[in-house]
């Protein structure tokens, strides 16, 4: 228990910095690529870039941090819910407290006596519903704003490797053909690591991760070369 | 139980929508926004625009895709895992089903009776351990393949409605004004249907989600000019 939670907790972080790399490598890039099939100057590229990096960062970042609020007011309505309840209707909540056990093949004399030790102390068996009949684990208050500066930072780090080629080149081509080494390497490093840290086997992993990019980048090229 | 549960299944889809149209409504209005500041031909925005799309469809199509696909085999490595170590060791794993319930007040006796009643039947205990050890739910097999169909189209629909808006204006300040426009609509309404469907307030809900789209666009107009 106590391995599994520490490995839950730690992992937390690298989740985020997951999350936001894995955007961030690919769509900037992607469109960086879909770009310099359409116009000749890098200045553009390069503009659109770090307009679509900003716009990336604020909207994982500022968006992670809502969704990690409404995810903590969420939980905590409905532990308001659930204290009302074991209150006003123990009866009620007791025989769901029966149905989730009985579900995993308790005897109802076994379903009784289990009721009757839990409902003892109203804090655990609160927390029991929460877990066991709403699915709900109860969030870390200061996730919402790691969570955004992580992914956003994130977001804005991987961005900016597939960017830096065009800062370093005069023409939209050579800064594509820099782009695509820089950012094969870094999707194939970034995929390899991403994937021993979820447990997957890491070369497939890697060979995903970039394969999503380059197909991106490919099609983005294709159809900014067609519209144009 | 079969109430919370049926909830959850229905609004998959919804989830799905909502994540995808999101950050399609956002980025791309961002984006197109940024470069309206910095460039003077509507036809770089909408190919820029379009390759944003392409790019971010991809990307968090696919990468949804291979995601529900990772999660599928986690969680069948881990069954395997968890049904092979009921059978060798029935011992370690008895005890780590007491100290789940020990943690809500359950007796040791009736910790006891809970765990003989429990392992008799292998299916229902490695069920038990699955979800309430690990906190693994059973997924969808399917849902991989929907989910990355429904986002990736949610983000092309979200993102060609603040593009539309360059299509029939002449230059890029008008084709921003109009998008300001039509995505602050947008992004109110869908705002608006987003916290209904999770359940928070809506009204403040639309607010928050409108309030993200403008600060990225904001921010990202007075970047790109800045770069440029």
């Amino acid at each position: 228990m106590t391995h599994t939670e520490k490995h839950l907790k730690s992992s937390d972080f690298i989740t985020d910095i997951v999350i936001g790399m894995s955007d961030g490598l690919t769509v900037p890039f992607a469109l960086a690529a879909g770009l310099s099939g359409a116009v000749s100057s890098n200045k553009i590229v390069i503009t659109a870039g770090i307009a679509e990096i900003v716009a990336g960062c604020i909207a994982m970042g500022l968006g992670g941090y809502l969704a990690g609020r409404t995810e903590l007011e969420h939980y905590q309505s409905e532990l308001k819910r659930e204290y009302d309840e074991v209150e006003r209707m123990p009866d009620k909540e007791k025989q769901e407290v029966k149905e989730i056990f009985a579900e995993y093949g308790i005897s109802a004399d076994g379903q009784e006596q289990l009721v009757e030790e839990m409902s003892k102390d109203k804090n655990k068996w609160v927390d029991f519903m929460m877990k066991f009949e709403l699915g709900l684990e109860k969030p870390n208050p200061n996730r919402a704003r790691n969570s955004a500066l992580t992914i956003g930072m994130a977001y804005c780090v991987g961005g900016m490797l597939p960017l830096s080629a065009y800062f370093f080149t005069t023409h939209p081509y050579q800064g594509l053909l820099l782009s695509s080494v820089i950012t094969t390497v870094c999707l194939f490093v970034f995929g390899f690591f991403k994937s021993k840290v979820t447990g997957q086997p890491p070369f497939m992993g890697a060979l995903k991760v970039t394969m999503i990019g380059i197909i991106a980048a490919a099609v983005a090229f294709l159809i900014a070369r067609l519209v144009s």
